[in-house]
């Protein structure tokens, strides 16, 4: 095995380290305790671990959590109404509804009825539009979170030939969208490229967000590329014993490691790092709220 | 030379008579007369003159025109009262506020008081937005007619690798937004690419948008390519006499029509299609305020 193993898990820490002295030091000077709000409908056993796994680390930073778990039945407008409370709440920096929300309810409508300032995760299209013009935005954490590994291994990514597979508005595009902030030649790739092996071949930078187990060998990586594996996938693990599963990304982590430059494991490269980047823009979000100096090296 | 010469002026005039053609039922069956409204801040002359193009089609295909000049030092609040105005008047369908603005005021903020509905240029960051998560939006005039050509070209672009040369928010960006809302493979390239012939020779689509006069070299096309050209540069012409000038694009026209499949010319291919598109656009927001089917094949 050739490859630098990017240690997510690790440099997660550091990054909740970083965003917990930063948070220490606005409760010092400033008197202001960043704030939290996590909105939760229904009963999804992925999204309960989800919110419960956010709430415990916004606490650990020394953040503020507020969790509003409704009911699964709950109407549009009772969804609207707590999200124009929070919107008006001082004490709530960043706003994070968990999706997928329920089948009855207008995520669309709910997630660009976030005050754009509170929308943590990005996803409101004034922040897509501020982050396609180049300007200060809230960045989606997965693609945030990828961009900071990517530059802690190379410093400088100007010039390098990056691809993302996958065009999803969560990874691939802001992904894309980073990426060229930060000078890459960016190609996007998808289930419509052509030629895919011969793409990839040809990249620096490979970020997979594909959702595909193990579909990227590592004859498909050209010598040294750093390879950033976004996929979570769950595939039987007959070996564990009857019935157990195993998580594996998008990519062949054996044969690629054997050949890439440096490599994100899954799980503990790309996955941590979300969770810390959703902390880093609550912080970026309340010190742009009260108008101080947004803390270096915790956005895009 | 091989290449089929894409006539982007008689394209153009296609467009802007299928724009008619709507108008006139739109004002025979629902009584409804689809309005563009322009600001011009100032005297700067190339403005003036596209200003007065844009007020002279528009009243060709039977839409109300209305010109708002203003003198140089207008400040921010009298031309934001102004969009507001524009904003609120139900004969107004589409606002455009010629650029650049002077120095003084706030371009960003004049772009995004104009209503998104109304946003026939497609500057407001929720219509980028909007474009960047395959939504609904008002679609960027210039790229838009560059995809038009594209289609009525191909047919479908799906699969195809595309180069856009140039990430600017106004062509390059939204064209890459738009190839890949075709399915297209699409590379981004910029001043900082490294190997920009070689990314080139990929491309069975290049979309050179760089403001460099003749710089794409017939050698760097893949024979049988398109090539659009948006570059619009003037250069001296000194064998039409003395201090004389011609428009010449981003790409040497003559090599690159030796090799590649299809090309359009400068003058007389994207330029013409950018005020046809403006007008499609202004249909399109008509349609929508009203609640009306939008005509098809004029947006993306
Ligand atoms: N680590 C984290 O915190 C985190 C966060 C979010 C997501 N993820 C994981 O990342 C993966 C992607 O997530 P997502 O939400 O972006 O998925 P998604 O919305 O399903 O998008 C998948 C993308 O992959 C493309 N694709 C599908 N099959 C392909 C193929 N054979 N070749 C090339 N491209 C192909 C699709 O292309 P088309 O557009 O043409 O269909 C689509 O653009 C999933 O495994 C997900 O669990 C991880
Ligand atoms: N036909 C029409 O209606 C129409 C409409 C608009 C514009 N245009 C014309 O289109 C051209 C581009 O306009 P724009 O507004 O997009 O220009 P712009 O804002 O100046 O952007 C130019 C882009 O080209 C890139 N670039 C500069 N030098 C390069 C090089 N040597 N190699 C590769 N890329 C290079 C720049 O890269 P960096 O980002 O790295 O600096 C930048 O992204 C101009 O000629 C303009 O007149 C025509």
């Amino acid at each position: 095995m050739a490859a630098t193993i990017i240690d997510g898990k690790a440099f997660a820490a550091r990054v909740r380290g970083q965003v917990a002295e930063h948070v220490a030091r606005l409760k010092e000077v400033h008197g202001l305790t960043p704030g939290l709000a996590v909105v939760l409908v229904g009963e999804d056993p992925a999204s309960q671990v989800y919110v419960r796994s956010k709430g415990k680390q916004t606490v650990e930073v020394g953040m503020a959590s507020f969790e509003h778990k409704l009911p699964a039945e709950t109407d549009q407008e009772t969804l609207m109404a707590l999200v124009e409370q929070l919107n008006s709440d001082p004490s709530v920096h960043g706003i994070l509804v968990q999706l997928p929300l329920p089948d009855h309810l207008d995520e669309e409508a709910v997630l660009n009825a976030i005050n754009p300032a509170k929308d943590v995760d990005g996803f409101h299209i004034s922040n897509v539009g501020l982050l396609g013009t180049g300007q200060k935005a809230m960045v989606p954490c997965t693609p945030l979170g990828c961009l900071m590994m990517l530059r802690e291994h190379h410093g400088s990514l100007s010039g390098m030939d990056a691809v993302v597979i996958g065009r999803s508005n969560i990874v691939g595009k802001p992904m894309a969208q980073l990426l060229l902030g930060d000078s890459c030649t960016v190609t996007i790739a998808h289930s419509r490229t052509k030629d895919l092996p011969e793409v990839v071949r040809r990249a620096d930078i490979v970020v997979a967000a594909v959702g595909r187990p193990e579909m990227v060998p590592g004859d498909w990586i050209k010598p040294g590329a750093s390879v950033i594996d976004v996929g979570i996938n769950r595939v039987p693990a007959p070996e564990k014993g009857d019935g157990k599963t195993r998580l594996v990304g998008d990519c062949q982590f054996d044969s690629c490691a054997e050949i890439a430059g440096a490599i994100t494991p899954v799980p503990g490269g790309v996955g941590p790092m979300t969770i810390a980047c959703l902390l880093a823009n609550t912080l970026t979000a309340t010190c742009r709220a009260a108008g101080l100096p947004e803390p270096e090296g915790l956005t895009a």
